[in-house]
């Protein structure tokens, strides 16, 4: 039906009318007093919703030059830096790290299953020498639903005290804690348009004293990512070079609206439904992608057996104008994506299972039952 | 005057109402068949809005990204290559290469004089060697009003046959005719708040095929700017990292626009724009920063004798709600630039003149006769 689809995928998410109008607002001059006050107001609310105190830039990049920024700031050519990659996102991390001459070694596991923090913990305690010099990971897999062990891989981060932790938190920030201060993140690097609950734009990275101290020595040249034009301009309510006005003016009306519904709420909100989501496969005997140990609370991955993944999606977006995402390269055809991130209600979960179920009937697929995935979910949504 | 204010900056411009409200539209998937008919919309019609057959790529980035892009995906450390210098984005074009190890000569100019085409070509007849890579250009110098001789400068370089040619076109694009096919201009960067009439946050580079036989020998690094991901994408009507779908979304109602007005008609209507601002000024005794022989299409720079540049801005500000820039670096407080740039019509030139002059008398600057600007920019608009 023309007009009425309903995003469930890991982005572009849901983005509520109060931002929409915002960002249809004129723009203002981006040096004038005016904008000035529009910046400190997100610095502080980034600050906010990052849960720390370190700097919080906004770049006009995707999530990918985000991405970028948080390597070549803080890294040289030559300096030996273990990668988590377990998913499509973790394996740009290593196109990224080689791409700018970094000594790669990467901490592998299956697309699918979380990454073990021993493979780091037996690399960095090891390394007396200290030559590693960072840590990098990707928290939320978007490609697989998979969450790695933060917390784990940080601690053996810290227990190691040389190597800088660089984290990709695009779909974990605002959905999952990503606790910045308290666990020491260094460089946190995530994307507008999930968890904030705007469109694709603005990247966003956070940076702590020792990654500031690791850029003055850091050698990979940059011009347009380069880490500390951007602080100075924040720290004087700027931005080094033009910033894009109206998706901050989206950005201000977000961060207000998930101020007004505070962090734990979020945070419970989005465990609900990852819950919600979960017990409505299990109760349709499709089977979940990533183990319940290591679920991301912004997507659940599916891989149905017995029907065509994407005959799902295809009638999902024909029948019931909603939108899924599908698997990325091997995994292609072989699961469904369900994005439960940013601005999603529990109407919207029983919205998506409802028609799931449907779908799962018309395409004939054996074993469910009608109206078990809907009761499964509702009854996780009841608990609150 | 709250929501009032009328921008004569020469970035953020304004925006039509049917730009803002297309913004407003809520996100589609970019990965989507619906998204791709899009951007192969946008991308033919940025080609005749670039008078080119070659490759236009779209980038989430402002200008200067889109500056680093032509640079670091064509040159490799080491490199010489002339850069014209008269003015803060000639110096930003400086700063850029020798971020990136580049063998810089510069080529000078007094801010609010034009380079001096001689001074590329003596360099580039005595380099029968053929070592210089490149030349690296301003076509319209936003931060004094100044446009640079580029089919000259450019005629010189074609006739040494070795050197790439890269313009910064962001505030002649969409004002001034920029040939590239006519011209043979291998690259030319610009950004989305200029004259393409939509909010910044996106910024755009052509390429010509002698350009991207130079990307293949290229060894500076680059990922998220890696023009080939884009230019592979592009052909496929998609885009290699999540694009901003909603500037896009304003991009595809502007260059609608455009094509309805036609792009002699755009460039006729800059041209009187300027005409008549720049008759105003000297029918105010106000000197002109740029002469007349070259005269930015896009913005006027003044520098006023007796008066205070700023006190002129704060008045046009506070009283008549109208936004004009100031000079930049050591220009501050000199002079006052008025954007005439973009989505401007006559009627917007009568009212910045008609406050300028109401400004001028308040101020009591002497010299100005009343009605003299407003007189003067009527007859030049008048003529058509």
């Amino acid at each position: 039906m023309d007009n009425k689809q309903m995003l469930m995928i890991p982005g572009p998410t849901p983005v509520p009318e109060k931002v929409l109008l915002a960002m249809a607002k004129h723009p203002i001059g981006h040096r004038s007093g005016d904008f000035s006050k529009i910046i400190a107001e997100l610095t502080a609310n980034l600050k906010w919703l990052h849960q720390t105190e370190n700097d919080v830039l906004m770049l006009t990049t995707s999530g990918t030059g985000a991405m970028e920024a948080s390597i070549i700031n803080f890294l040289s050519p030559g300096d030996r830096v273990l990668v988590g990659n377990n998913g499509k996102f973790g394996d740009r991390w290593v196109k990224v790290a080689k791409t700018f001459g970094l000594a790669v070694e990467e901490i592998k596991a299956e697309w699918g299953k979380a990454l073990d923090p021993n493979d780091f913990k037996t690399l960095l305690e090891a390394d007396s020498d200290k030559t590693i010099k960072a840590l990098i990971i990707t928290h939320s897999e978007t490609s697989t639903g998979v969450l790695n062990d933060l917390a784990a891989i940080n601690a053996a981060a810290k227990a190691h005290g040389g190597a800088l932790m660089i984290v990709d938190a695009v779909t974990s920030l605002g959905a999952t804690p990503v606790a910045i201060d308290d666990l020491g993140l260094d460089v946190v690097a995530s994307g507008s348009q999930k968890g904030y609950m705007i469109p694709p734009g603005l990247g966003f990275v956070s940076v702590s004293a020792k990654a500031w101290q690791a850029y003055e020595t850091a050698t990979i040249p940059r011009f347009y990512l380069d880490l500390k034009k951007y602080k100075k301009s924040t720290d004087e309510d700027s931005s080094p070079f033009t910033p894009p006005i109206n998706l901050m003016y989206g950005l201000q009306a977000s961060l207000q609206m998930m101020k007004a519904e505070g962090l734990d709420a979020i945070f419970t909100r989005h465990q609900r439904h990852t819950n919600a989501t979960r017990g409505a496969m299990k109760a349709l005997n499709l089977p979940l992608f990533a183990p319940d140990n290591a679920a991301s609370n912004a997507i659940t991955a599916v891989a149905p057996l017995g029907v065509e993944a994407e005959k799902i999606r295809s009638t999902m977006r024909k029948k019931f104008d909603i939108a899924m995402a599908g698997g990325q390269d091997h995994l292609k055809g072989k699961i469904f994506r369900i994005g439960h991130l940013g601005f999603v209600c529990d109407r919207d979960i029983l919205s998506c299972i409802g028609a799931l179920e449907a779908t799962l009937i018309e395409l004939g697929y054996e074993g469910v039952t009608p109206g078990s995935g809907v009761a499964a979910a509702a009854g996780v949504l009841a608990k609150g």
